[in-house]
């Protein structure tokens, strides 16, 4: 099928844009800086959606299924922004995407949505995000969930995603950095806190699963699997067999997760 | 105390004006158009909080309480305008009174915010709603909880509010009209859906003792009892002695109201 990825230079949009060609998939991949890669399926536009004509629009919309990844103000959870520009502007793009044709959208959430809930989380637990990050993306789920002209919706909770093309800000880049520049000593938090961490590739692939599944879903995208984030840390640096220290605790724990929660 | 009213012109803005003279407090009643009485204990100011200076947001966040009832759109819930202009612009001018001062805010929110549930309602069944008036709503309270640095938080959720003053679009205005000038049929819906009718007067003394409250407290304004539309509008037409006949059944039932609730 013909598949528009919103978001498709990014972290996930790579992963994502892939996978679809892997399962021979026609993608339009929309990007504001555009691919560094190509394929005979794959037409890439450069197109900023939140700023971008009519026909971009409609260009997009041209589609049997669309993959939305773009959100801004990703680096500040709290940030007001998320609620009083992002959401408005997102739910305006679609709003047009609707209307000139697509009916069949996947949207990446977030387990922020869940809020302060602890354990396996099931995509049935009712949300109570206290982020406006979280809040803005569980209102434009229910937003969309009552839309009279969108057929399908396939809502997908990320959880810990790491991989190739992660963020430099985030704990993988960042401790590979320190391992790479032979640091002694790497600063976190105390790190018992149990997440669920999930590889970019199986995210892109159960990204390509629910653009081709013809019903609306709401799911989880996760490992499964709960892990410390010493566990995790401590994973890597084996793997690398490094002799860096952790100073553990030098980081408090982020006041808007949960002390543990993974994906059910 | 000193109490700010935002939409003091309005239906329910002039009669909370009232009711806190009555009780005793000073108010600085905000609206667009002014009001059409005066107290010594009234200041009125012609300001639209959606566009004005910050000289006017500091004047109107010197007050020990703010009761805030603007908001527009109101004449079409299903607008997406709820969502994308009126949430996003209320914010922007509740984070600014809250750092000009406000701690203790009483909001309206609707019943609209329960979505389909029936029965007897109470303030803490889980929010579903299905309308982006309903949603725009019950988001900007689940930020409100969230707020670092709101201290009080009330919301009063008012079901299906009437009196003096109200506008000329709603069931007994239109009733009234219709009696007035001697009409023979007044159409409306089949009429056996229950709803909770309450009178301003009640919302107004609710939305006082709310703004004198030093909690947070989520809460139902309503009467507590059911009635069918069709009671109610019979119940007019006997008090008015009037020979009007009902065309029952002319309009369908709204889709975004389920057949019978009211507020526990």
């Amino acid at each position: 099928m013909k598949v528009s990825v919103i978001g498709a230079s990014g972290f996930i949009g790579q992963h994502t844009v892939r996978e679809l060609l892997l399962q021979g998939h026609h993608v339009k991949a929309i990007s504001r800086n555009g691919l560094n890669f190509s394929d005979k399926n794959l037409e890439s536009f450069k197109i900023d959606v939140y700023d971008c004509s009519e026909e971009d629009l409609h260009l997009i919309a041209q589609a049997d299924a669309l993959i939305f990844l773009t959100w801004p103000h990703l680096s500040n959870f709290k940030a007001v922004e998320h609620l009083t520009e992002t959401l408005p502007q997102t739910i305006n793009v679609l709003e047009k995407l609707i209307r000139y044709g697509i009916d069949n959208i996947v949207f990446t959430g977030t387990c922020l949505e869940y809020g302060l809930v602890e354990g396996a989380i099931s995509p049935n637990t009712p949300t109570a995000p206290t982020t406006p990050y979280g809040l803005a993306k569980d209102t434009l789920r229910r937003y969309l969930e009552h839309h009279p002209s969108l057929r399908y919706l396939k809502w997908g909770r990320i959880f810990y995603v790491y991989g190739k093309g992660q963020s430099k800000t985030s704990l993988l880049p960042q401790l590979r950095r320190a391992i790479h520049a032979k640091e002694t000593v790497f600063r976190m938090s105390k790190g018992d806190q149990q997440r669920d961490f999930v590889e970019v590739e199986t995210v892109a692939k159960r990204l390509v699963s629910l653009a081709e599944l013809k019903t609306t879903k709401i799911t989880n995208i996760g490992s499964g699997k709960p892990l410390t984030v010493k566990e995790f840390v401590e994973m890597e640096i084996k793997r690398q067999n490094s002799p860096i220290k952790l100073d553990l605790g030098f980081y408090d724990y982020p006041d808007y997760e949960p002390m543990r929660f993974w994906a059910k």
